[in-house]
């Protein structure tokens, strides 16, 4: 399978920034990754997502695999083809998904059973399932290995257990996925608050040799930003220098802040979109509700400063109007400035990184934050 | 008060081509007026509404002065710079919606007395509350003279009441409406199905004088597409030759062929967005719903003929998905397909009157809709 190229151009402390050369395109790193679920990042146009700075999106292989099918997109094109994205693209394995569904899975060493959400089909996700929608049916150009999220809290024996069933699906995920010249694999490093289950992790995942990136997974679950971030302290030193990371469902603009401050390079979250949707605009100081009677006459942009149509060319007076009254425009226009933001703080990132300037950003950014 | 320009390019039978000059820019009629009620043509950016061919939008009185407010918009600058549309804008009177309230109005001579559908609140609309509303503070370029929408069925007493009543109100408006330079003022033509209270209203709103265009109103409001193109045969020939003529509230693509072929100038209509949101897809042949099984993985556009990013770049099958999984870019995509369609239609229809061939393209329209 294919290693992609990875030039780290800068670093700073262990803060990186460089580039991943795909097939399909180059993603500057740091970098963050939209969501498109169910092969559309909800509300935004491809070329609005594109044009607010995304290199590459996410797929989700559950719900894409639920609907319209992982089988009928393959016989459409691709993933691609089907939702109107020409960039890099990564899916997920489908694992942490499955195991979220905790009442509707039976999870075993072949893989994990499950109903459907939406009507209750029944289906099997297993390491060899989740590569052939993954690589071959989906065609991502990044693919996950199949692994268990281990729950938060977990003892250090269920922690053991869960990393060790990882690695076991992570060898079989190496060999369905095969010889793929255009795609890679990357693995996911598990141990859950440990760091010798940690180190573990990560040393035995590289061990297995042909993975063509990292990611940090069993993060965001609920254990809390100051546990997130001790995690990464023990888990990024053991990751190798030369391959790209990837904190897989992180998060707010304190924790990628934070996470690339210790080393990592790749993230991805619905939050842009998901809080969009409900009237909240991003910034550097966090996020503040539109709907608030204070922007009524608020004539002011969402933000002069950022590169992006959705976040110069509203009032707040007006996205507070479209956002009161229901409007599918309001929506719209928050999820893109979310995008828009998410996306020019990862770019003044990789600047600052380049610059040397990375630990000032840092202390300015923590000390803005609400 | 102006009297926009109005060039006829050129007429095929009673169907007529022209430019109307606002001083927000032309537009070429037979037009086509998307409905932006909020202050937003739903789930459509106002650059793709343009993009889709639209020279004019509407902006609904009821709408705008229930929320966010008139005098809020007269504060943040007006309707065009409030929703970021720059071309030249409609306005409704009100009326027609306030009609519609049935049981939360109260109507007399004086105007309209009626309580919000959103929160309750007491509100009035007058003839002269109306041209305040419109020209001061919302700031339509075209506004329309307050009016009473004639239920149908109405007896010829009823109905001449009622016209009555709406040439009292006319000439109220104009007089409030007053002197301004870079507005125009359109009459309502009611009258039923009464041929001789048509061509009354006309003639007496002829005689009122100043007006800049002739609305037809009392249509689309259950009397059937027969009965609706008998009304306009007998109310056209009524109006000024030299002035534009508006049906409001029309309609679907083959109500827009026939009034054209009566020689209306002008529409407005909710459908393009309104059925885009229920999965809907306009044609020639009639409309057809996206979400039936046989577009499941139907790989052809919307419609490549139309010179739209929305109608060219998405499969059916795609669409298809979204609409099902009630993903909100199915509706953005829908909503701009159909607006472009009906941009589109009116392009061609202006383009067979400059031929001479409306005849021709309207037997062949008859025949081919459904
Ligand atoms: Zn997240
Ligand atoms: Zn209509």
């Amino acid at each position: 399978m294919a290693v992609f190229p990875y030039d780290i151009h800068a670093t700073d402390g262990r803060a990186r920034t460089g580039t991943l050369r795909t097939m399909r395109g180059d993603i500057q790193t740091p970098a963050f990754m939209p969501v498109g679920t169910a092969a559309t990042v909800k509300g935004v146009y491809m070329d609005h997502v594109r044009q607010a700075g995304a290199d590459i999106i996410l797929g989700n292989t559950y719900h894409l695999m639920l609907r319209p099918g992982a089988e009928r997109i393959a016989r459409l094109g691709g993933l691609h083809k089907f939702c109107g994205w020409d960039g890099p693209m990564l899916t997920d394995s489908g694992g942490f998904q499955v195991w979220s569904l905790s009442k509707l899975r039976k999870m075993s060493e072949e893989g994990v059973e499950f109903r459907s959400h939406i009507d209750g089909s029944k289906h099997m996700l297993s390491p060899e399932r989740s590569m052939e929608i993954q690589a071959e049916l989906l065609g991502a150009d990044i693919c996950m290995q199949f692994d268990e999220c281990t729950p938060f809290p977990a003892t250090p024996d269920q922690a053991r257990a869960s990393m060790e069933l990882s690695l076991r699906w992570g060898a079989r995920s190496l060999a369905a996925f095969g010889d793929r010249p255009d795609q890679t694999l990357f693995a996911i490093v598990q141990g859950s608050t440990y760091a010798d289950l940690r180190a573990e992790s990560a040393q035995r995942s590289i061990e297995a040799g042909g993975y063509g990136g990292y990611a940090i997974g069993g993060l965001a679950v609920g254990e809390g930003h100051e546990m997130m971030c001790s995690v990464l302290d023990v888990t990024t030193p053991h990751l190798p220098a030369d391959r790209p990371r990837y904190l897989m469902g992180v998060g707010k603009p304190i924790d990628l802040v934070e996470a690339v401050y210790r080393g990592v390079d790749m993230f991805d979250c619905v939050i842009p979109t998901r809080s969009g949707r409900h009237g909240q605009v991003w910034t550097d100081t966090g996020p503040y509700n539109i709907r608030k009677a204070e922007f009524a006459e608020d004539d002011s942009p969402l933000d002069p400063a950022i590169d992006c149509p959705a976040s110069q060319n509203y009032s707040k007076a007006y996205v507070h109007h479209l956002i009161r009254s229901g409007e599918m425009l309001g929506q719209m226009i928050l999820s893109r400035h979310n995008i828009a933001y998410f996306e020019d703080l990862m770019r003044r990132i990789r600047t600052e990184i380049t610059s040397g300037t990375y630990d000032r950003f840092v202390s300015d950014f923590r000390a803005a934050w609400a």
